[in-house]
């Protein structure tokens, strides 16, 4: 019998709190102590409403001041990738983000907004933004 | 134990030959008989490569002159939406899609075209069409 | 005696085979027996999806060489507006309206386009036409 | 005698039947016997409705290849403004000023383009010619 | 007492028909014998209403093939800098220009065009053209 | 003997200090005391070149905060037509715009702008302003 | 002692009759026996000047309409990645990747241009195309 | 004393018949025998006007379909650099670059366009073409 | 034998420290006193490169407020194209050019900007500004 | 047998810290003690990934006010090309073009931005800056 590939149900998609997500990795940042910014678009993000199970479609921009370590590229385009299976409300999704590349790379300052598409005649973009205290 | 929401591997994603996709679905054409084009233009289609696993995108454009039947589009969105776990080639899509929705609907004429994003530095678009006989 | 096109849920809209339309109303043609083009656009079309009741949106757009009448705009205007509690799918209101029209005016070419607001990540357009075997 | 063109209330407004208008002047064309184009736009013109009294507004265009005579372009000025209290529908009062203008400078071919502002949201375009049998 | 700039009234200016204007000079065509075009456009012409005195403007546009010689271009500014104090109709201008570069040249083909400012809320083109009958 | 239209050489053109200007009339400013501007764009700006007497063009552009009076438009038109037989320095056209137009109105604040057409392959704009002291 | 980096002199570049070039893989074309085309651009395309050793840079846009295979385009990228050590002249280049991608996967046709980047102040663009005979 | 830059006068700058160019040289078309095209734009063509000695700027456009042999880039940027100190009309100029050319590389088809910059409120654009009559 | 019209070897330009250039002539500001600007654009910039001989373009541009004197523009595009055979780095020529004129004019306020076309995949851009002291 | 081309393997490509890259070179400010910006735009900079050898492309685009020295372009072209076979990760490559290009002239103040084309779905800019503390 054939696989059933037809688009997630409500029951089949997975939670972001249940979610299990690669981890983003860091590189050293070889030129620490030096305040310069890191600009990143991500226009292919996909995720799926926790309601209705309906895939959603945004574009994710990231800008950073590093601290002692860098966001490696290739661990976050799987990161990202992740979310294709997962539930997850615009705003939370865009808050997640931020806070789990702030986990990931300590940075000074992260910028992190969430452009999505139209649903229901509705387009939405969030904006989320963290600062180091030091 | 939490659920594993990673990208998909090889192994785990679905190659299009062994895909059940939900049926198309179609309504009659009360204006049968009459030569008039329908134009529809999905711009957010996503399958993925059967090789790498890696997600691909692509804007989906067709464009047909209905027969006896037209395509019915909330049937159309959820067969466009099980290419999301599915394997397969740019070209092979863009023409299965063709088949799916002349078998789907028995058209006149139709065309299909699917403008993908850049993977490795390179852009695809493929284009194919049918013609009924008759 | 006619529904009551009032708008909203599937139980409330009036299908469009059962709703009653304002008479589109016709002038005469001062400068018939001579060849000329008029060409109108609405871009403020509302009708109902006939399956879900929700509010669909399009710009019609009307190109035709009159015969011995004209259309009345003000009338062509309260026909239009009538679509706003009617639900029918996007085909059979644009090839409605073609033949409402060719009705009204008897016209010796027409040519309807519906161009329709995206729904569901999918946008549609339609495009038809009547030419007089004359 | 005639009526007087003054503005506005459906009562006021003349309707073009009654109205009187400016005679369009000519001037000999110096190099007639030679094909040339001349093409003028006018994006000035303003007339009433002749149902409501409510003013319309459109550009005129007009394109023709003289014959004997040219089209003296003060007089033209002075004709269009006429307009300004006249009762007249867009189909008509193109066609009046394409009969208008052919009588007075007799050319070898000329076309006619009005574009409407829209009204009740509803845009018009109305396009007429004429060619000399000769 | 002080010399008098004010623009040029109607007895004051000078009619074509009257009007000496420079010679436009050629030079040898060192390519006679082969087909190719010249392009030449001078936005900075300036003449005189005719009727009125008031200066109008536009910009000229000169397509030719040569013959046996080239029009020389200081030459041409002159010739065209020579109509700032020429009454002159619009269509009579661009046919004058076209006869004289014509007749300075002997080309096997010229388009000329003359592209005016709007006046009194009207804006024309005209445009002409010869072919040599060998 | 026919008239002589050859462009002015540097004797026969009128220096600005020796020429008369058609006066700038003004009208009352019905909202004194308001503070508003008006704008004004003049593209048709032709004087000679005092050293060649060879035509210059530009377009003039005028804003202003009018105090007690208002430009009286069709005596701006006259009074900017007189430059036609002037020879002037770009800067010193511009300067004397500014001037006589303050003196025609008293504006509590006037800028004038000179936007020059290319003269031997170098573009000028000149740009001068007024601010009353009170 | 470190590496030496420099950029490739003409002795240590690699001629591309000389070079090797990785092979461009082909995938079975599931819709062989239909018309259709797939369109690919490739923006990071660098090789080197034979003569100079300096590297050029081209975006390569091939268009063909397949037979019994397809472009892998894993391969074809690696293909393209092979000229950033080899010396070839813009001509050359392009059509050696007509004719590698032409025995590669027996096209039914196929266009491939090469648009390169400015040198010498000098800009060129190189078109050529294959049909198959039968 | 000093050595003495100033623009050329008449009498300094070298007629286009007395100056001598460097050679165009030409490298072996490999693929020989196939139809196909090479364009090349030159923006930074600059020479002298033979009676004033006033430089002159053009952009220089070339399409062309080789025969056996084609043109070497970097010898005709040498070429094209060596007009900088000659005195040619613009339309001799273009001609003689497609002679020129056409000599260097026999090809079957050439074009050349000159599009050159305002003198005198003057723009001109020179056409010019070769075929190969075998 | 003829002349040689080559491009200009190093041995040939004259360095800008040698070169003599002809002076920048100025005229009396008329509206001296009068904070206003004067904005000169000139895109036909040619010089040589220092080290190669070969030709540089620009577009340079000028800002200035005027002291008691304005640039007299004629004199300007001599002085301009005087550089025409003169070998010089593009950051000493965009300075020499702010120095020559501010000693010409004395103005209150200079900038001058020089905007080089691409030599070797590299474009610069050099800003620099004078400002008198009093 | 024949040389291989292939794109590098991470074992053949230079890790940016063991390359040597060529001098870039300075000339003297002939105009220090001027507050001056130069702006250099590289567009055709191209490095290799440190992890997976794959090329990266990107447009360098630096700012800097000078001090007693000038950044000599054609050392800049050729050290800029030297990347071209260095591994290097984007933050880093941007932020040691500043360190050399800091050391090679001593600037007042400068700005190096890397614009990264896009890897993996995802688009990269670095900005990172220097200011003298004297």
């Amino acid at each position: 019998m054939a696989d059933n590939p037809k688009s997630a149900s409500p029951s089949q998609l997975v939670h972001h709190e249940k979610a299990e997500f690669p981890t983003i990795e860091f590189v050293p940042n070889q030129y620490a102590g030096r305040n310069y910014t890191v600009d990143i678009a991500i226009p292919e993000f996909t995720c799926l409403c926790p309601v209705t199970g309906q895939p959603d479609f945004a574009e994710i921009r990231v800008s950073y001041v590093p601290g002692e370590t860098l966001i490696e590229l290739k661990s976050l385009k799987l990161y990202i990738q992740a979310y294709r299976s997962v539930g997850i409300h615009h705003e939370s999704g865009v808050n997640k983000i931020l806070d789990d590349l702030v986990n990931a790379c300590a940075p000074q300052k992260m910028e992190v907004v969430g452009d999505f598409s139209v649903r229901g005649g509705i387009k939405t973009i969030v904006r989320t933004a963290y600062e180091s205290r030091e």
